[in-house]
């Protein structure tokens, strides 16, 4: 046991480098495997509480002092901008081939099994377009605000970076995340079935800034945003949610907008699903009504059971899910494992998230990690024991207006199972006795 | 002029394009270049406060539709890890030759000019290494916690992961930053005099988590925290800290820690000065005294004007900066501004900024950018009409405990010149009249 607990050793020990740089290399190296130079002789062992039983595993110690601390690693700048560690090479997004019927009007998913705390990485924001990413010179670009205005203008992308600018950490969510699961479990993945949702830091002008410098004429109760893609996607926005928390954003997590999110510049529309926030921004119209566009008659809208449609369903009530477990991230033994996961609402804050382990017989109140912020991902914790049996676990967020998150049953009562969209009902992980995670849908 | 406006509505007109859909497209491009479509007429003019006078420039529109909209976009997924416009290629981190002596022990300095709002992406992540960038395999890689303790442990990576998180936004800066420039401006760009600091959304697991699995006896009253780089960097900390609000952090804004930042593990300081911020973690040692190790004797030290040296000098006090105007953003003509900046401390929550444009004799309040968190960089703007005289910008923090940024001339009373750490001095930017801006000092 000694012998080992001194292998362990090796890898950690200062004063013995600093001891060993006085020989000979090969000296040197015999004197580092030796095992005679352990500091103080640390015992590892002890009662972990559970936590980190694996952790004592010796052969599992790298034998000696690992490759890269005996060399020189790689300069500065030798990625100028920087990229992920090849060993997070799985850490992508991805798309589901049978979804669309090709890449260029599609969706790809955020890895949300991977993803901590509350910010997406720019690389990682999942994508929905309709007509594929543009490739748009900021210097050609510009947003004309015209229709019922005083003062029709047309901005320049470093006009538009001469208004007073806000931030605002908010989620984007398009709504058909978890759309294909009306009629039963049709995926057994995190990343597929929920990945429709990203959350960034965003800046950019408040539209009311902008609207105010085109000056509204009385008549004016909509605004018209149209994107610069080729399908020129369009939405038409109450004024009041325009003059509310609207921003025309040309910045997310610090740096311009990436071309997928709608370089150079995007609307955000906090807690209002994700086609309203339109991308490549080119356009804002102000009118007396609504302009009933494609993507707010024939698509967008939710077809309920008596065969009528509701249009303008603009806001992503409130969701959560458990992210670890989940299909993707199984339990890798029994003991005490954070339950973890997201919680979101369109109308404001998360005000609490209960957790199941039994499929909704029972509840306990998870903790909410800070910061939290209104129209942003949440993150939610619990302390859980497992004791390897199979268990039924569910998150269920109450937002704080008291909205509460509804079962699927609950929602199917309200809405049938003709729409595809707004499905924010709790998701079930199952988990097995060998700590594999299925997606299931109970009655 | 009509024809003019009638040209400038071509790249806009929704109904137009629906229009000439209809057509073959021979007749469709004369169609969408006759002009004959405007939708209504929009009048572009009208005053617009100073802000946006050159959007009105007609020339600068493009004259017909832009080919983007004419075609369609890359796929989902073209790039499943993201990576920015090609149009912002200038955005990157950069390094100063003469600086040092090679890249391997040697500095990147982030483009403060190009961030919006407090969020530093990830690949602009400023970097400083004493030994190079390592590859770490995270399968191999172990984190041990020895020294005086009840029970030594070493943890892989998935351990860690199962121990209880939290997530903080914080910033973190090198304090050698601005440090060429205690006896004269040295430097003309923002980048190269303060990019050593960059703020993200940090998730591990709290050390005091870990010290409490481990068990800290009662004599022990500093932890050792070393790198496994091939500098193997160490640092003492005091108990105190490491119980306080310190993490091993695994993730940097949402996804694994990049290389640079520490990959798999790095240590997070709150405030405190950033090579206390372990990279590449793999040993905590709990001792009775500092280690007094290299770096924090020969280096990371302060030299005093009567030859003496502080040591142990970790926190970093407030400071602020101004980023727009800046050498590399120059004031494009006179009119309103809005001066930007970012402010930070050490210490916690920054209070207020002032901004002065004649170089500390009048200052104005600046209004705080949301959100304003404990040890985080904190946004500042202040509206500012220029006449297009000269000017003297600066920027002045206070901070939650009172503490005022201080003029150099004060920081050189107190510490002499004969440090190169800890320069947290009043910035000065002269605007000429031409718009230029270049970094004084004043006396």
């Amino acid at each position: 046991m000694l012998g080992k607990l001194r292998r362990l050793n090796q890898g950690v020990s200062k004063m013995a480098l600093e001891e060993s740089e006085r020989l000979p290399s090969s000296e040197r190296r015999r004197f580092l495997r030796s095992g005679l130079f352990t500091a103080g002789g640390a015992m590892v062992g002890g009662a972990l509480a559970g936590i980190a039983p694996r952790a004592l595993a010796a052969t599992q110690y790298p034998p000696e002092i690992p490759s890269w601390t005996r060399t020189l690693g790689s300069g500065v700048v030798t990625d100028p901008y920087g990229v992920p560690s090849p060993f997070e090479k799985e850490v992508i997004r991805r798309n589901v081939p049978w979804l669309t019927a090709d890449k260029i009007s599609s969706i790809s998913f955020t890895p949300l099994q991977h993803l901590k705390g509350i910010i997406t990485p720019n690389g990682l924001f999942f994508e929905r377009h309709h007509a594929g990413r543009p490739e748009i010179d900021p210097q050609q670009h510009r947003l004309m605000i015209h229709g019922l205005v005083e003062r029709p203008i047309i901005l320049s992308m470093e006009d538009l970076q001469r208004f007073p600018s806000v931030s605002q950490i908010n989620f984007i969510e398009c709504p058909a995340n978890g759309g294909m699961e009306w009629r039963g479990a049709q995926l057994n993945s995190l990343q597929f079935l929920h990945g429709m949702v990203s959350c960034a830091e965003w800046t950019g002008v408040r539209l009311s800034t902008l609207l105010q410098e085109a000056g509204i004429k009385p008549e004016g109760k909509w605004l018209l945003a149209e994107g610069a893609d080729g399908a020129a996607m369009t939405r038409s926005i109450p004024l009041e949610k325009a003059l509310d928390d609207v921003i025309v954003a040309y910045a997310q997590n610090g740096e311009a907008l990436r071309r997928e999110q709608g370089y150079p510049i995007r609307l955000v529309v906090p807690g209002w699903e994700g086609n309203t926030h339109v991308k490549w921004l080119r356009r804002l119209e102000v009118g007396d009504k609504p302009w009933m566009q494609r993507e707010e008659t024939s698509k967008y809208t939710d077809l309920m059971p008596d065969g009528t449609a509701h249009g303008f369903t603009w806001v992503m009530e409130a969701k959560s899910v458990i992210t670890s477990p989940c299909p993707e991230m199984p339990l890798t033994g029994n003991g005490i494992h954070q339950i973890e996961g997201l919680a979101w609402s369109g109308r404001g804050k998360v005000k609490a998230v209960d957790v199941s382990v039994d499929g909704g017989q029972n509840w306990q109140q998870a903790q909410l990690r800070e910061p939290v912020m209104s129209k942003s991902l949440t993150r939610f914790s619990l302390e859980w024991k497992w004791d390897g049996t199979p268990a039924l676990l569910q998150s269920r967020v109450i937002d704080e207006t008291g909205y509460v998150q509804p079962t699927l049953t609950q929602l199917i009562e309200a809405r049938g199972t003709n729409s595809i969209y707004h499905k924010n009902s709790i998701q079930t992980w199952q988990v097995n006795a060998d700590g594999s995670v299925v997606n299931v849908q109970l009655s």
